[in-house]
């Protein structure tokens, strides 16, 4: 008793934040094995905030795995929200900032709610996973929200200006600022970034010994680190020196320990599940205990102890002595070998951090581990069927069907590929490759040409859209603009059409356009910025690029416009996680050189990669 | 405020609910017209309800339009209960029932729970279009449940008992109990409450001065009410006599003044939105404002006033003077007349209500109207395009492309018809009648045979779940059940078999049943009851009968057992809504019978409209 008033006192003016990310609930949640995984790891991380009585939960996106969680997804997290954040306990944290500018239509924060016992608030903001998306832009986490569950913030309304409005949270004389800003599709972010339309609004300095001058600058945001592209990543140059930390969601291998640049620090926390078997998976997964006290942090990592081991090597059978290319039955032996010696030692290092923790925390049998061995078999070596070769290992290993993973040397990296190269290459069956496909480039392999009416841009996205967020109405929507800009394009026909067609086709643009109005807010917000006025006679075609851009996708134009300079690009990198190539040097798109047709050897010698978006993989 | 403390304390006593059913939000929201309908209705009647102060609201089922709602559909109902049920307000009414027994896992009334501040209770049985579904057999209700936003009940968890648990309720010297039962199958409840396996818990007669024997006895439930077949209905005489006052759901027509029966009323309030165009939900929508003191009840209805005015009429061209039946033209002029007359008809009508209003309320807007005229035109008239007949009335009627509906006199009921006669005969396009076409039905016309392995009836319910819920997993669960029943068949095949491969056959039969605990409970529930041995050798086909049934769907032995006496059916009906043949005399479904392939007049002689069940058109 005596000790908790003495923690309390000298807790008085130190904010507790436990800090976590990319817990992706609901991952493949129909898996009889792996079902329950991302579940148990979210229910560990709210356990732990509770014991540790932080002052509030702070996610950094992709708290679920679909954009539409399952039903059952849904009703589960919010159980636990429920049942663990729910309760008696007085925050000492006060908001000063106008939370109706912090947290949208809800305009308040949950525990601040009087009608809402809340005894641990959970602040997010949303991924690439749980991103708005749909009529009335919602997020799942609109859902937490309006439930009074979750406090989501960081959801930019603005497509052409990104206004990063903080939350200035004070606790006795500590003051922070916490900014946050929900997944942007990289390129256009990246773009708006780098042509200085990424703004943080400071608070005013007004003098005072109460003023916010001083405050601890605190921003999370849910973004690619590694580079994967030009622009497809956010440098850490871009981010602002008045920053001291931040926390960097969307990456899945755990840096949480403070990593220092110039003027700031970023932690990384890493996922709390596996999505992909890689080696950044394979870390230990932690959370992080954040400690605040006026200018100063701590970070004290905690490690989660439900989470399923992985174990993840290469194994280059060429390198191996004894097997013959041919020889597939030893390959066979062999690499089985190989999965017995992992399981091994998932055993070993689970039993090892239970005798540290021994005493402390009852002891748990370890799960079954998750298996990946990437086997390149160059030089001619034989391969065969993983799913048969994983039959031998069911419960033993929590993926049989997908331990092994046969790939080649490339003597050319995937980015270099033509699309239809990269189709018939599918046969290996490496699903991550599905990412470099687009629908531009199979337009352009297939007819050698661009569209006239239809965009490619905007059909990718529409498609994407359909696809990755479940949105059946994306593909409609995508063709009633572009309904509407042809109706556009014609009535800016000469003069000598005939006054009434003229006049029903205008009408029915006006009427599609405020059909729009409710199902497409991204569209209203361009117009409202730029208004598209029709004007009969008009032959200036600017008036259709206005109407047209459902996405301010990377135009060739903008690339290649002389006002804008690409910085130097990353100076300082981690550890990467080495996915693909990073040679481009930010040239233009491309789009329309003849270069997609040349010869393997003219591609191996132009960097046309850069033709292709690499999208992110998670 | 000393009204106000009046009217409190000759409360104190006295139960006031507000009971309303069939909102159906959500119910064509994306119509740029009828679009907010379902919204405005609903948040009518939180108005009402926060006005009148009643202790609580009572909805008897399909609150939603959509087993999944849209996000924003969700969102905005949330936002709504969020808005008008949150605050402070003490509630007077006492549970004296089991909590747990009552809304399940959740396992309190959310103005109970101390983390809410509640200002008035919902509480909500679901209907048959947001009843529980899917994996975790969970029903959009729950979401709002686990939010603390509705107190949702009545979900039976047992198929083979439908026991009905009260919520005791207790306001000063008042007690009620409050029965509720979520929408079962029309076919099952019916069976079952026949069979007497539909049982209400009474509390128990301690002898006390406080005992419950004595408390007013309530149901609501969500069933048809109309006749549409011998079975798939629930006839009044079936409802206990201990009852004092059943609120009917799921029946559109308000017919909210309680109607008495023998030993109880029936209220039916009706939806608050027309979902179907027809007589039915052309009256007046309303409310109740129900108030109990001890065994006396009083019913105030209270008409609500944003719901758009949809006149229903019918014209048969044959009576119509001056119009010949190959005159195209004089058949739109006229049907436009009558349009004309039913606008100015709605507008009367409307302005009537604002008169009686004025003073009390602010004078409202018209909503544009719904017009709909059912067309005859037998006797050779013509017909033309319904659509296009449509545009002149853009703007002035909110269904333009569907007011006329064209039909002929009937010379014998859908309900003789075979599937494939209905099929062909869909050109005129009324999709009610898609309705009655079943899966089974199409089986045995197309392949004049049973199927042997596939189950119709079953592959019928798969079907429709996964078309109706959008639950895609359905039919997978059905294929794997039927692959488990056929391994069942096997492993009871002769001794001559080898005893490793039967093995083999067995361990994978039961890792199957496995799985399909998870994601099918009501297969388990099925098991759980009778469980099935694998023996080896054992010819008897009792062991498939088991194993197989997903539902307990009406089989021909069941209804045909001696040890059923089917009850006289209705005796007393009120207004019926008159859809469907009523002339079954409950025989036996008639499968295998050749009279499908019978002459018309044939048919028109034998009533084997028997043999097709009459799907719940809403």
């Amino acid at each position: 008793m005596s000790m908790s008033s003495i923690d309390e006192d000298t807790n008085e003016n130190k904010f507790k934040i436990l800090i976590a990310t990319d817990n992706h609930i609901g991952y493949l949640e129909t898996d009889p094995v792996r079902g329950q995984d991302s579940f148990l790891a979210f229910e560990e991380i709210l356990k732990i905030a509770k014991m540790q009585q932080v002052d509030f939960i702070l996610l950094g996106g992709d708290l679920f795995h679909a954009n539409r969680p399952s039903r059952p997804c849904l009703h589960r997290t919010m159980r636990m929200l429920r049942n663990y954040c729910f309760g008696d306990r007085e925050s000492q944290v006060w908001i000063a900032s106008d939370q109706s500018e912090n947290f949208g239509d809800i305009a308040q924060a949950n525990y601040l709610d009087e009608n809402l016992n809340i005894s641990m608030p959970v602040f997010s903001i949303h991924g690439n996973h749980d991103d708005p998306s749909g009529v009335g832009n919602l997020s799942a986490l609109n859902l937490l929200s309006v439930a009074g569950m979750v406090n989501y913030f960081g959801n930019s309304t603005s497509i052409q200006d990104v206004t990063i409005q903080p939350i200035l949270m004070k606790k006795g004389t500590s003051k922070l600022a916490l900014y946050g800003l929900g997944n942007i599709r990289e390129e256009r972010l990246h773009r708006q970034w780098r042509a200085g339309h990424v703004n943080f609004t400071r608070p005013e300095d007004d003098g005072t010994p109460d003023s916010w001058k001083n405050c601890f600058n605190m921003f999370v945001f849910h973004q690619n680190r590694a580079r994967h592209g030009p622009t497809n990543h956010i440098p850490e140059e871009f981010l602002d020196e008045f920053l001291d930390l931040v926390v960097w969601g969307h990456e899945h291998e755990c840096r949480i320990f403070p990593e220092h640049y110039e003027d700031f620090s970023i932690t990384q926390p890493g996922s709390s599940v596996a999505t992909s078997l890689c080696q950044g998976e394979a870390e230990p997964k932690h959370v992080g205990i954040l400690t605040i006290e006026g200018g100063n942090y701590n970070l004290e990592k905690i490690r989660l102890k439900t989470v399923r081991p992985l174990q993840f090597t290469t194994v280059v059978l060429s390198r191996v002595e004894s097997i013959e290319p041919s020889d597939k039955n030893s390959i066979r032996v062999y690499l089985e070998g190989v999965v017995e010696s992992l399981i091994e030692k998932a055993k070993n290092e689970w039993d090892e951090q239970q005798e540290q923790d021994s005493g402390i925390e009852p002891c748990l049998e370890m799960p079954i581990p998750l298996v990946r061995i990437r086997v390149d078999y160059s030089d001619g070596y034989e391969t065969f069927n993983p799913l048969r070769f994983g039959q031998r290992f069911i419960k033993r290993v929590a993926n049989p069907n997908d331990m092994l993973k046969f790939q080649k040397t490339r003597t050319r990296p995937i980015t270099d590929m033509t699309a239809t190269e990269l189709l018939n290459d599918l046969s290996t069956a490496v699903p991550e490759r599905l990412d470099r496909l687009k629908v531009e480039d199979l337009v352009h392999e297939l007819l050698k040409k661009d569209l006239f009416i239809l965009p490619e841009e905007q059909l990718e996205e529409a498609v994407k859209i359909a696809v990755e967020k479940g949105d059946k109405t994306s593909i409609n929507r995508f063709m009633d603009l572009v309904l509407l800009r042809t109706r556009d394009s014609i009535t800016t026909l000469p003069d000598d059409i005939e006054d009434l067609t003229l006049d029903f086709i205008k009408r029915k643009s006006n009427e599609a356009k405020q059909n729009l109005s409710a199902s497409y807010p991204s569209v209203i917000r361009d117009d409202a910025v730029r208004p598209t006025p029709i004007q009969r006679g008009n032959t200036n075609n600017d008036n259709n690029n206005n109407t047209f851009e459902i996405n301010d996708s990377d135009s060739d134009e903008y690339t290649s416009s002389p006002t804008i300079t690409p910085r130097a690009t990353t100076a300082i990198r981690g550890r990467g996680r080495g996915r693909g190539a990073t040679r481009g040097r930010g040239r233009g798109r491309g789009r329309g050189s003849d270069k997609r047709s040349a010869s393997p050897t003219d591609l191996e010698s132009t960097p046309s990669s850069q033709r292709r978006r690499v999208l992110p993989g998670r």
